[in-house]
């Protein structure tokens, strides 16, 4: 199969398969839209042709009158008809087809055949495939509109490439990016991708110099490393904004187990924001994001400190709220700055950050310069009403120098047609423009999303120390069932600290445990098949006497084999786990303990295997972390030793193929770090299983009171 | 005072004092933003007044020349000369004063004098005066712009009103209004609020029939009782919509202890909703939510369902998505309505809800009809792109007749151009119009939100019986400190369950109480000035034996009280608490037990004395509320029984104005119902303090683990 989409997307030549003159018809709208095409272009119709005006009875015929300069059919004929005209598309040296039809996968078992035809034919023939079930693609550069909305063919050229599992979406996209101030490079929608996916669209923009940033919208994925590897790839050279649906599939909290936590849509979000991708929750912050995002991109760095200047308080307030919310620093200006300040602004505005210049004057550019020029400022971001009078902020913004070198998102305020108007001056600059507090804190996070991840995958610019650090020589797991102190004894071989302990096969040892670790002891009984040892009464905890220990094993029963453990001082309980998932494989999962954040899904996930540093920013994405950072003079979790700890059982899992899973719980924190306190392996299921198994987990238990 | 602020918003006669001609001065701006105004007015320039210009040396000239017909006054003079004008033209007969400076009491002590002169010129004369500190206001239906801002002059008339805390916002607010197809009938910067305030401007709104639905947007709340009072008055006539600034402030959860549960974010915004408000999380939120609610308002329901129809499938899926994730119901539409579609839609398009329409052809308004028609419909929601050949999205939604009668918001995808066109027609018909999925979801939960809390508040409409039911009589809190048997005894004789218990003078009596009540027991140190029970050893758990009992007893120590209590069955633990909190009073708290829950803030907060039906819907706001449905198993709560539980607990705290505080903690949900199993009554502070204490609360200790 040829990789290159260049056919498909920028083709010599475009054929409509089964155009039509009858309006309202698919084959008249695909016509009328690729009509403006400057490229070779040939109409098919076997039933009237027409070659005085371009509309041949064949492929073949139109081929041979274009000479051969046809890349592109589109094909406007019904599923039953479209793997014949796919095939004839093919050989008649057509490397790439557009099929909008339905009538597919989606319409039962007939339907379904119409599509192994397809897909059959497109296999054969090496010819890529776009569709069904899509509305299209254009490429506004190219004057190419392979779409049946009309207005397709009026989008404004721009450097944003639209990526959509929907053809409606895609077309909703490019019209929001376009009223927000954008232009478009290429517009996609995946439809039933049956040949051609996203992540094969990802990797044709990754070589698309027109494209500066991409926005990716998803319904389900297909196959998540390739997706993960092409958003990378991506990533890497320019922003990819992404939209995930599906969130309220798994929003019902109350039916949902520990299972849910994996579900697709959690797990895909965190992969695309693992891969580089900004990820956002609806499409107008996907536009707010990408209308600064195709302009500017700070470099890569954690913290990157945001600079406000408004000419009007209340909007500026709502602005720093908004990014304190998503705790993104505003830092203290620099008394140099402020003193620079104090010269240009009247006595009695706020001049420290944000900066309220009250109504703004002919000092507003100096403003902007000055307060960008604070060494804690990274970023700024501007808002003021239209008021020509005082202050034409677009010449402003440029004689401040903000842009590219300056990084600025700014916000005028106003009637419609004066917002348009500064808009299209700043963006001409460079400059993001948007429309409102809301927005421009939705473009700053973004900005600051992708300088952090970057930062953190590694690209040059700052790096905490305290990330820093290796994952521990990985080692596979040993084969067969493992009961607790074995598992244990496998994590005490990663690093990873656990409680001192001796499995016990018979109550003697029991005893001669307890005099050697002293009191309390936590006695357990140690069996591989039991994952519920709470429910059938097998855990005693603050056990100090032997008379005390009697009455445990008494209530475990005979003939068992025994754990007897030293009890861990207090702290706060986590679990950590690492488990293989549907589509995407392997992922570390984190939360804390207890049902609360349980009920809630409080939880982090990576894909494995993971860098420590990755690793390591997993706390901080939990709702409860204030938890880990001191909670009432309790322990502060050592980011970096959080991350060696999951990166090495990620790395374990990964060296692991016959292990399912691997669970901590509880992984408790204390005040001397991170141990261990319960653990389970759960092997592969050795009966071959149609899908990749989501594996139950053990319940959290009264083990989390384990103190 | 004269609380008719109909000569400050619909004045007879307006006078600029300090109007100048010098272009980028205050009073130039206010002179030509009044230039157009049709009623009387005039100019005043004390050191070059020019009356054949309408330009006069004082106001009583201007009053004098305008044979008293001037009834606002806007004073464009700096702070310290603002109280004699006001006093002149006071003098002058002006009844209503506008001052836009600042330099009041933001500027230290000396702006402090200038501002205690203005209240004190204001209170002497009965003039009201809107500022300082304010851009001003506009009210478009009467061409009168009292605004410096030059645009504000062309916001086209409507039906929306904005009161908003600062003048910036007022302005932002309203244009993103008028963005979005809508027009103002009054739009207010409230300021400094010296005089008029927000609660002011709405009751003079509950009686202005220019007004359909009301932006409210606050930063701070001088008095919370009479702002509420506004809010209800209002909002029983017409849909007000509410942005409260503060998150960020209270956002770090780390450093905050119990205390930040009520802080005034979150316990305005609790208020507002209580009230009758809509409120929203930012202003792009507040738009689309005005867009919807100054058009149409669904009659009072708990949970009015969601009919979608979709020309596309990709956006209508983003649109259902957000509506599951807000929990709206989208029900499965009948068999007739099916039946009915199947005749309307090719076969292959979906027909349950969302309806997709697939391309829209000329039975979309009947598709519309249909759907709307379902007896499970309340509401419709429609996305379409434009496509003129295949439908015309407003002249569809006219011929299925939505609008007031049949409520609708309808998505118009396209092009800037063609969706302002359409917006504008489905606007003229009255059917919300707007801009994208997102936009159509945030006007869906609004609509939803005040159609929910109207029947919650008891119009008329359908109310759940399971919510009904009376809160017990109401008794004070006896006087003096009570200690945690006496807390009980007082919470039992409210109706609420507590453990069978003993008060025991000495262990004997302890011994005596363990007979009597049988093992398991909490044995507990009983002692009024202890708070911390646990802390000190105060707290022993699974008591059995008359053995394990001297142990309690001996740790606990000497010359002391003792609880001795039937242990409760296990549960899911809540806290009940109510308090009296700055600005708004008595309010209750609602939370799960545990550190997780309260880390996150996962509170619910109500202003006290309330109906059971509204208390009954407090568990339902919480985050973690899966816990409270039969979790793993668990018991479910029955609302009915914890609305009662929670107004009684308010009225009590209503009816006992020497209490502080009442706190159960924890308050379990078992499979027979609620019981108290800890109690805490903190009297009010002896020695009268400078403002509202807010008191201290005992931090949830290992009584959580009373089981």
């Amino acid at each position: 199969m040829d990789l290159n989409l260049t056919p498909l997307f920028a083709p010599e030549g475009v054929v409509v398969i089964g155009a039509s003159r009858q309006a309202g018809k698919l084959g008249a709208a695909m016509a009328r839209s690729l009509a403006p095409f400057p490229g070779a272009r040939a109409l098919v119709n076997a039933r009237r042709p027409d070659p005085a005006e371009g509309v041949y009875a064949s492929v073949a015929e139109a081929a041979a009158y274009l000479e051969g300069r046809l890349d592109l059919a589109v094909l406007c004929v019904p599923a039953p008809g479209c793997a014949e005209a796919l095939a004839e598309a093919a050989a008649a040296g057509c490397r790439a087809a557009l099929v909008c039809s339905g009538g597919f996968g989606e319409a039962g078992p007939e339907g379904e055949e119409y599509a192994d035809e397809l897909r059959r034919v497109a296999r054969e023939t090496g010819i890529r495939l776009l569709g069904p079930n899509t509305s299209g693609f254009f490429a506004p550069h190219l004057g190419l509109t392979a779409s049946f909305v009309p207005a397709a063919g009026q989008l404004p050229a721009g450097d944003i490439a639209v990526v959509a599992a929907s053809g409606g979406v895609n077309h909703a996209l490019s019209f929001d990016l376009v009223a927000a101030g954008n232009g478009i490079s290429l517009g996609v929608g995946i439809g039933a991708g049956l040949d051609v996916t996203a992540a094969d669209v990802l990797e044709h923009l990754a070589e698309d110099d027109r494209t500066t940033a991409v926005a990716l919208h998803l319904e389900t994925v297909p196959d998540g490393p390739r997706l993960v590897a092409a958003v990378r790839r991506v990533a890497a050279a320019k922003p990819v904004v992404a939209l995930v649906v599906g969130r309220s599939d798994i929003g019902d909290f109350a039916r949902s187990h520990t299972g849910a936590l994996a579900t697709s849509w959690r797990t895909t979000r965190a992969a695309l924001r693992q891969a580089g991708a900004v990820v956002v929750d609806d499409e107008r912050e996907l536009v707010d994001a990408l209308t600064a995002l195709s302009r500017i991109r700070l470099r890569p760095q954690l913290a990157p400190g945001l600079g406000i200047v408004t000419a009007q308080a209340g909007p500026g307030l709502l602005l720093a709220d908004r990014a304190g919310t998503d705790g993104i620093p505003v830092p203290e200006l620099s008394t140099t700055t402020r003193r620079a300040l104090s010269e240009l602004l009247p006595p009695l505005t706020y001049q420290r950050n944000p900066v309220d210049t009250g109504r703004p004057a002919e000092t507003f550019d100096r403003v902007l310069a000055t307060t960008a020029a604070d060494p804690a400022v990274v970023l700024l971001a501007v808002y003021a009403l239209t008021e020509p009078d005082s202050v034409d902020l677009a010449s402003a913004a440029q004689a401040a120098g903000l842009g590219a070198d300056s990084p600025a998102v700014v916000v005028v305020g106003g009637l419609p047609e004066d917002v348009t108007e500064q808009r299209a001056r700043l963006h001409k600059a460079g400059v993001p423009a948007l429309t409102g507090p809301a927005a421009a804190a939705n473009a700053v996070r973004a900005l600051v999303r992708d300088a952090r991840g970057r930062a953190l995958r590694g690209e040059a610019g700052e790096m905490s120390p305290a990330l820093g650090g290796e994952a521990h020589a990985s080692s596979p797991v040993p084969a067969g069932p493992l009961d607790e102190d074995a598992a244990k004894t496998f994590l005490a071989g990663l690093g990873i600290r656990t409680p001192d302990r001796v499995a016990c096969d018979d109550r003697a040892q029991a005893h001669q445990a307890l005099r050697r670790l002293g009191g309390p002891v936590a006695v357990k009984v140690l069996d591989a098949a039991i994952l519920h040892k709470t429910e059938i009464g097998g855990v005693h905890l603050g056990v100090r006497t032997a008379e005390e220990l009697d009455v445990a094993l008494d209530a475990i029963g005979p003939d068992r084999r025994y754990l007897v453990e030293a009890m861990a001082p207090a702290g706060v309980d986590l679990v950590l786990g690492v488990r293989r998932v549907p589509v995407f494989g392997p992922v570390v999962l984190a939360g804390l303990g207890g049902t609360a954040a349980e009920a809630l899904a409080d939880v982090a996930i990576r894909l494995a295997p993971l860098p420590v540093t990755e690793a390591a920013t997993m706390p901080d994405e939990l709702a409860a972390r204030a938890l880990l950072d001191g909670w009432r003079g309790g322990p502060v979790l050592d980011r970096a030793e959080f991350g060696r700890v999951a990166a090495t059982l990620a790395a374990a899992l990964a060296a692991s193929p016959r292990t399912a899973e691997i669970e901590i719980n509880p992984l408790r924190l204390t005040a001397d770090g991170l141990i261990a306190l319960d653990a389970v392996i759960v092997p592969m299921p050795t009966v071959p299983m149609p899908t990749v198994p989501t594996p139950t987990v053990p319940t959290p238990t009264k083990e989390n009171d384990h103190a």
